[in-house]
């Protein structure tokens, strides 16, 4: 519509002063007004279609909420295996209705909680699991053929989903009952996180191993959750998020295609992670665009048939990274509109942050509000009534356009560089997230980018909210217990496994039946990844980040 | 769009269970997918057009929040009027831009602190005022002349502002810079709120007496808000907030006109004030909705010249019969999806409620946080960036188009049953209304509407907030007051204006002039509704209520 009306309006709105010089998205500058004419090209059929039908805009589910809530997934993990259980049950009688399970950082990289390097770290931001015997304590008297349950590791993928699957069998779950998801994505770890233990040829040869192994033996199993979630809490824009969590799928994708599984035979099993941000509008429009991307790539790209496999199925946590350490509760109120934002978007998942995050692990009382949030989304906004409720907006379908052109044009520059390896080994993805986050940065710094509390409104605060601290007992209960495991296992059947493994990493062998035998003969965490790293030997950042 | 495509998916939805039998808006059961084909007779010029311009569905403002944000606008009042001028001055240096004024029932029904009348209420839901020294005290060192404030009076709105009015005077202020709001709007009083002293009759005859009174000498005051929002929280749906509030303000541009004013001389300072309740995008829908019907109202059955008596100009309140005495921090959540819906309805202000409303008057913390949430939803969120973001959304424009096809429908019927004054009289407004809110409660109770914390979610919770009371020596210091301000004015001059009054009264002179000459006397609120009472009588509720 770019009509005599809308040129009047267009000459009135130019003579006005604005507030601020520039509204920027964390992509590009959007206008002030979108009419039709913003559309020229826009098909209601083509580009927007049915919800459940490709290319899934208005979601992947024929009847999205009105059938079934997303789940309310809250990540929770702390200290030792015992408390962590606790939590989880706790949060399971509060009606939450999936299990999401943080890791300590030894255990994502690979070492027992009795090795120096785990100093100080054991149980810090999330659960110390050493051998499976913690891992049974776990997930002590939780129904797993009932819950579904996600964790949160990637350089340890395969050991901690094998864990699981031990405990859920010794359970008596049938293979097809036992749901969940692991992150698996070790790609992004490169790009923007930091726990990686190997080189990335070899990762991407495990994270292959797992997805291909699961394609029969874990059936209901997400094998990855492709997680742009740590690109953007790095500081990316969102088109940089959409770009690069789509082109490390690309590289996973193609990786299991090079062991000739049929792409419709594991590609249903392939998850997402997506960040919701501050942007209201851009984060809606970036979960719709994400779906368009994803439905285009598996069905013309990869030559997918099975509409399951153009689905594209996403976890979404509000931005850890937007939660500010003054005035605590006021993170409450932006929690609320990124969780919104994710169910207009019209994700399967969710994680809400809890108020006090930037200052500790959450309380119980902070995580009970976190997911109470989530309720009152639910049952009083009516925001989960009607499918994809802002489909049609003029604003909302411009920036789904303009995010998947835009994701779409950057993606191509990575492949012009050789593809995802090649761009983390020249550090192109890392120098591009770290120069947005520069920006970013700026803007907030010189007051174009308010921040409440931070560089504007703030106050002088003279109480702290009460500070959850992990019990320093844990690192001496997790000794213990690694001691008293030691000494009651077959060390002869350990060390028997070790070599198999260590013999099938030199090789072409899928790992996975390897590590499940060590595993089972309760081998810890630390003298896996030490056999592995013989063999793979350690990575080291190049120092792009 | 009803393709085949359309009926494709139509006959999948079919299929697939949902998991709640029915989907309601306060109003009524919305579509489960909206498209095209849901807005046939739809044209975007006609009947969505351009912002600043008839009919106004996209803001009456051409740049809307990129030019001026709205006015952050927190009602305050409590206890004494030196309390509530520091509570005042608090607010505006944490980045308030406008103030607003509760009163208490004494204050609010015309009779004065000592009065055995007003025991156990004075200070209590609201400032108390008894004479002009105390509307001094009230406004002591604020910058008139600067801020905007509004007043949240009915019966006694001619007192309130004529006070107000004199002090500035005193102050310097010029007419053109004294500007704010009184909500001066007895008819929802008689059909929702209860604070009416007069019948209905004379009460409108004192309301004209301000409209008219004001377009010469306050000509940037607001003279009316006319207020869906008590009708909401009795318990209408949003049609009937819509229907009851444009019926009373039918009355009283009516009363108006009878003066002989021409329509552009007092439209444009005609304000509305709305609720933002829990059904977001059904509020979202109703503000566009209210623009609409208000700009055509004017234009063509008032034959406005003037765009500005087009504009729907409104105030709006989170909704604070959704906030619940149970895990009140849940609250915040409440409020903060409430204050996006008036936001993207495009509200020229807002009012946030505390979290601890529902067991107290606000503390400061309380009530600094539902200003935070404001500041977070300008700065933080993009909400404000793009214009009318919601526009052209299928579902937002078929209930923008139902909402308004729907209130014009009641609207209809309360002319068929006479007009206001008479659907009041019979009680049909009073029986519409009471049997919403039964509607409401019962599937409150029934379980199809959950409540977080109320009917689902609940917790046993062993910690209480603190509470905020008013200090019991407010009675005290007002009679002492009243006493010395007795004691010192004279009685004679008092009494020589109350009988002009009172004269006035009886005839049908403006009564403002009078009014004012009373209150410069010093003469009390009591003093001068008994005057009036005299001449007027009192109104007893028909028992509708």
């Amino acid at each position: 519509m770019t009509s005599d009306a809308h040129r009047h309006w267009q000459e009135i709105y130019a003579k006005q002063k604005t507030r601020k010089p520039k509204f920027p998205t964390s992509s590009f500058e959007p206008e002030p007004l979108y009419t039709s004419g913003d559309l020229p090209q826009w098909q209601e059929e083509r580009d927007l279609g049915y919800p459940g039908e490709f290319p899934f805009v208005r979601g992947i589910q024929p009847s999205q909420y009105r059938g079934r809530l997303w789940t309310m997934r809250q990540y929770a993990g702390f200290g030792s295996a015992e408390e962590t259980n606790a939590r989880f049950r706790f949060l399971l009688e509060q009606g939450q209705t999936g299990l999401s399970t943080a890791f300590d950082l030894p255990t994502q990289m690979g070492y027992d909680s009795t090795d120096p390097i785990a100093l100080g770290e054991v149980g810090k931001v999330g659960v110390a699991i050493d051998t499976l015997a913690d891992m049974e304590l776990l997930l002590k008297d939780l129904p797993l053929g009932k819950v579904s349950t996600s964790m949160t590791i990637n350089a340890t993928a395969s050991i901690l989903l094998l864990m699981y699957q031990i405990v859920a069998e010794r359970q008596g779950v049938a293979k097809e009952d036992i749901s969940g998801t692991i992150q698996n994505d070790v790609l992004k770890e490169y790009e923007a996180r930091g726990t990686f233990i190997f080189p990335p040829g070899p990762s991407l040869r495990i994270t292959a191993d797992i997805i291909a192994y699961c394609a029969d033996a874990l059936p209901s199993w997400n094998t990855i959750s492709i997680s742009g979630y740590h690109i953007r809490e790095a500081g990316s824009t969102a088109v940089q998020e959409l770009a690069f969590t789509f082109s490390n799928a690309i590289a996973y994708v193609e990786a299991v295609r090079e062991r000739g599984l049929d792409i419709d035979a594991f590609a249903p099993r392939l998850s997402f992670f997506f960040n919701a941000h501050n942007h209201f509008f851009e984060e809606v429009a970036k979960f719709r665009a994400a779906r368009r991307i994803w439905a285009n790539l598996m069905r013309y790209r990869f030559g997918a048939k099975d509409p399951k496999s153009w689905m594209l199925r996403f976890h979404t946590q509000t931005a850890g990274s937007t939660l500010q350490a003054q005035q605590i509760d006021v993170n409450v109120v932006r929690i609320a509109y990124q969780a919104m934002a994710a169910v207009l978007g019209g994700t399967q998942s969710l994680h809400t942050n809890s108020r006090d995050e930037a200052l500790s692990l959450p309380s119980n009382a902070s995580a009970l509000l976190a997911l109470r949030t989530q309720q009152v989304l639910a049952e009083e906004t009516g925001a989960a009534d009607v499918i994809d409720p802002l489909g049609g907006s003029y604003y909302i379908e411009a920036l789904t356009d303009r995010l998947e052109t835009e994701a779409l044009a950057l993606m191509k520059r990575v492949e012009e560089q050789g593809g995802v390896l090649k761009s983390i080994e020249t550090g192109f993805i890392q120098r591009e997230i770290h120069h947005a986050a520069y920006q970013a940065q700026q803007a907030i710094e010189h007051g174009e980018q308010k921040i409440v509390g931070v560089n504007c409104y703030q106050i002088e605060e003279t109480t702290h909210p009460p500070v959850f601290h992990v019990n320093e007992a844990v690192a001496r209960g997790q000794s213990d217990r690694l001691a008293r495991i030691k000494a009651e296992r077959s060390s002869v059947d350990v060390e028997r496994h070790l070599d198999t493994l260590e013999q099938a990493a030199r090789g072409t062998d899928n790992l996975m039946p390897h590590l499940k035998r060590a595993i089972e003969s309760y081998a810890s965490i630390g003298e896996i990844c030490t056999r592995l790293r013989k063999v793979y030997g350690a990575y080291r950042d190049p120092g792009y980040l």
